[in-house]
């Protein structure tokens, strides 16, 4: 049976872990900074990843695999890049254990690495390295390179999902001719991001452009997608970064232009990762536990027969159960049916609404006396008796609603936290009280954003790429600005 | 244009690196035993993946993912496993850079791990950890769980795919109420392993168990599959280890019994790996490059426009090809069209040999005239002309031949290596001689099995799980034993 939830008004921290450890996704581990990814969540993640994939193929992506381990010389060559990174990072020193004397072991002092090798946080260094081997003339270009893959950076405060030490992701590596080229592919995989944020996810997401506090290390500019949580703050959900030729420069990648000339490659890089299971349960999860969308929930709909003990496998209740399941499955809904003779059909309810699965479908002999069956709506809570006949349309019509209700209630949600704000009393103001979006002029300065950051937590967490011309003075300096930002605070 | 190909007869190990490198299957890396899996060896993989997952699921196993680091007393828990890895393992001892002094960085001493982390080699210990608080009571068992993970172990001598520091794998780890339920679990996935390898990789497989000196670190059993190499050495390709309760006793894993004892849980483990990428190039391939079975090839048919410069990419015989790929790909058949216009035909040709791709076809103005297309084969790289119609149906019957051509082709080989030898004389000249796997009677001792490693470099590579009882005599102890066991040299 599921553990009891903290609710979210009286704990929303706690809550969240609460639905993430009830729904199984994940649990601690004894590494510091780990998580365990259980089957629920894995089955989550496969999901994200089959689209996500799909998406990178369709747009002319590969996958390729490259080294866990970054020598620590490759991670000294972006000047930016490494002071991003040097102070969160696994360093592997020895290669062998041995003895201590004491009954233990310790690192073989006789191993000791002659460099250093840091598990890679991120792939830019180890790729471009390699990308200096596969690229002479412009006739090697663009190379379109994606990698799934574990990550690890050595976080001080960690929460599952949301920041752990290590976690899964992709990331995208791209190298091509043209500034302008390299552009497109930065703002198409963007692009690619908010499609699956808001047509999967259900996550409805404002999409901009990083102020240069917030960017990659390395970066030229880093595009983001930015969702709004059920507590009005902001979790970046995945980000495109413009690489300029930084680190083509960093690893001498030059390339013989088609005029003949010997140019420098220009780059992108993007992740998403397993963060966005944390996205999911905060967008969507209530009190009772988890809410997934339909599009990636492993299990859509779940069958459970309402059986006296003892009815074991053969009874009417189980035949017909056994025929729905088939029709859905047949209809190409992701459906289980839950015939267990081990566990009541009150506890198996609560369990699969912990669980967060979109539909779940009871059916008793007196439902097949009458020809129904009980529906019960995971996002809404809402039950019903619906005809047993074309059942299977009913069910991808609701499965489609579902989705559907889920980001309209986000975006209502989102909207309802957006607020313009035009002094920096009512900017306080707002922020501690409803919380959310604030947007707000800014003279594009340091100094006023730090100065925000320190007083109120609240970051800029976009220029949004569309925004009204409009022309503003900031509400610290007083300096003139040519649109508004977005503010928040963030995961 | 593809490199030169050492021939298998003048450097078989260099053919084998020439082969992997040439279809851009993978690379080194700067990190020292580490490859880079480059797209080509990737989408293989990704095929492997994808087949297996099937398997695994159809058999009732979910996925799950543990943290990449194992702390170092977890090793130090079971005393056969730590034995087995202490020696080849990346050991993380600090968590920060810092800066040297001298312009470069150094690992801040400050940032000293309390606790050292190992890159996981293998995930048994990390996995019984956290399975000694999942698991309470019978009815939380049967665990059947399976993580796609990398793992490192720290090799002196590395080949590509065959033998890396890092390495891309599945391991299962199954926890059960019984004895007997465990062994058949091990069994189980031996037997999926050996479908794997001969339905998919078109590769025979001997089904065995490992003596004592080749046993998984840990095991109480180990259960292989065998298959031989085109220059008759044998390649392990897939091992399913019955582990007893070592772990459940090394991690204090013990569960309420059905009949209210406590009782400690049974264990299994299993694993195939990239390897597989290695034992597919040497089976099948051959002095023109690699050579794919049908079924895992990423591509199963290319097609190839004969056009002359400037005819870009709308003439008739490219509009053609399309209907063509159009018509295959409704048939279910993963094909590509090749209408780049800056390569020739016959660079293409050589290019799609080189990369294994089981068929090409090429069709130019004259087949068009004709209602003819033209055949090539790679695995007997015969040629044919045949009509254009009921093209489809011909290609998909096509790939089956092949891909029961490459394992017939590969059986008969092993036949043609296998040899029953009765005197140690007999094996030295059969092993110096045509090689091959070699019947040999054996006491069952780890003495001979030494010396003959010593003497000869063959080792054991299984005891057959299928064999004839046959009383015998060993070879060198003249102690009697009851049935032969397969040696040979092995990779």
């Amino acid at each position: 049976m599921a553990d009891a939830i903290t609710t979210r008004e009286k704990d929303y921290s706690q809550w969240y872990i609460d639905v993430v450890r009830a729904a199984k996704l994940a649990d601690y581990s004894p590494v510091r900074g780990c998580m365990i990814i259980r089957p629920n969540g894995m089955a989550l993640w496969e999901n994200i990843q089959r689209v996500l994939d799909d998406m990178f193929k369709e747009t002319g992506h590969e996958n390729a695999y490259f080294p866990l381990f970054i020598p620590q010389s490759f991670l000294e060559k972006e000047a930016a890049h490494v002071k991003g990174f040097a102070k969160e990072c696994a360093i592997v020193t020895h290669s062998r254990l041995m003895s201590d004397g004491k009954g233990g072991l310790m690192p073989d002092p006789e191993s000791r690495l002659e460099e250093n090798m840091i598990v890679r946080p991120t792939s830019e260094t180890i790729i471009w390295d390699a990308y200096s081997k596969w690229i002479q003339s412009w006739r090697d270009l663009p190379i379109l390179i994606n990698q799934w893959a574990n990550v690890v950076r050595w976080e001080m405060r960690t929460r599952l999902f949301l920041r752990t030490t290590e976690f899964l992701w992709q990331e995208g590596h791209t190298a091509h001719e043209t500034q302008d080229e390299a552009i497109a592919e930065t703002l198409q995989m963007q692009g690619v991001y908010a499609t699956f944020a808001e047509e999967y996810m259900a996550m409805p997401v404002l999409r901009g452009l990083k102020t240069e506090a917030e960017r990659f290390p390395g970066a030229v500019d880093t595009y983001t997608i930015e969702g709004m949580m059920q507590n009005t703050w902001a979790l970046q959900a995945g980000t495109s970064h413009f690489l300029g030729q930084n680190f083509a420069k960093a690893f001498d990648v030059q390339f013989q232009s088609r005029d003949n000339k010997l140019e420098y490659v220009w780059a992108t890089s993007w992740g998403m990762s397993t963060r966005l299971i944390g996205a999911i349960v905060m967008t969507h999860s209530d009190d009772q536990g988890l809410v997934l969308p339909p599009k990636l929930a492993p299990t859509q709909v779940v069958i459970i027969p309402i059986m006296r003990k003892g009815d074991g496998g053969s009874s009417p209740v189980i035949e017909e159960a056994t025929r729905i399941e088939a029709e859905l499955k047949d209809a190409g809904v992701r459906v289980k049916l839950d015939a267990r003779d081990s566990q009541r059909p009150g506890w198996k309810c609560a369990e699969y609404e912990v669980r967060g699965v979109p539909i779940r479908l009871a059916l008793g002999p007196r439902d097949l006396e009458n020809g129904t069956i009980e529906v019960a709506r995971r996002d809404t809570r809402e039950k019903s008796t619906v005809p047993r006949e074309g059942l299977a349309a009913y069910v991808k019509n609701l499965l489609d609603e579902i989705q559907k209700n889920l980001f309209d209630t986000a975006l209502a949600f989102r909207e309802e936290h957006t607020t313009k704000v035009d002094s920096y009393d009512e900017f306080k103001e707002v922020l501690a009280g409803k919380g959310g979006f604030l947007l707000a002029h800014w003279d594009g300065s340091d100094e006023t954003e730090a100065q925000i950051k320190t007083d109120t937590k609240a970051t800029i967490r976009c220029i949004p790429l569309e925004r009204e011309d409009e022309i503003g003075v900031d509400m610290i300096s007083g300096k003139p600005s040519k649109g508004r930002v977005v503010f928040g605070r963030a995961f």
